[in-house]
């Protein structure tokens, strides 16, 4: 049965639900960042899902990361799938800027959490909640 | 028309052709650290591939990335498509082991290349060939 990871529950807020993957805001407001999870228990990597359930992460990976390079005039969207520390599968789609602190660093590994106000995650959630239509 | 970028080409070992992608051996014994490009010109996100190519990247990675982790035994294998040096959309498919250098942290970004012999290049070539089917 499927839940999800005590760790990413932790570090983000859960912004909603797409047909096969939860959709969690990371809470550091360094980087507008989202991680996409498969609501499947037991699955650590992209090729242990079933076919249909592949194309479906991809359609809602897509969704995600032009709806987010459009939102946030992004340079770039970087995305991975690493689980080194947290073993269930899940996607970082991340939008990049030139004049982020990091750039052209990737963040994974590179970044300390700088959490959004209660103000800031209201507005950010409320504007990404209605562009993913979630 | 699609070339390989120079930096892509200087950095790595062409492998072979998928039916969609190029097959780069990144050229860093640290790591087996794979790395697919897509043969379409002026491609910087996974989005922007038609959704035939999208399904035929995703069959490639996964076929790419179930052999890498049978072959090497990694524990978990490392994805990202990052681009934020090189433009052109290419996938790393990396091998992590628990005992390896940098676990749990990314590499990308964190590594200094430690180039293969020409005799270690020369076996895993031909073993890569033979398990990918190149």
């Amino acid at each position: 049965m499927y839940h999800l990871h005590p760790t990413l529950a932790a570090d983000t807020v859960h912004l909603g639900q797409l047909t096969l993957c939860d959709v969690l805001l990371m809470n550091n407001s360094n980087y507008t960042w989202l991680i996409l999870v498969p609501r499947r228990a037991d699955i650590k990597e992209i090729y242990e899902l079933s076919e249909k359930d592949q194309h479906l992460m991809l359609k809602e990976m897509n969704h995600v990361a032009a709806q987010l390079a459009t939102y946030t005039k992004a340079h770039k969207i970087n995305m991975a799938a690493i689980g080194n520390q947290v073993e269930q599968l899940h996607l970082h789609i991340v939008a990049r800027h030139r004049y982020d602190a990091l750039w052209p660093k990737p963040i994974w590994g590179n970044t300390t959490p700088n959490p959004y106000s209660l103000q800031q995650q209201q507005e950010l959630m409320l504007d990404l909640r209605a562009l993913l239509a979630l």
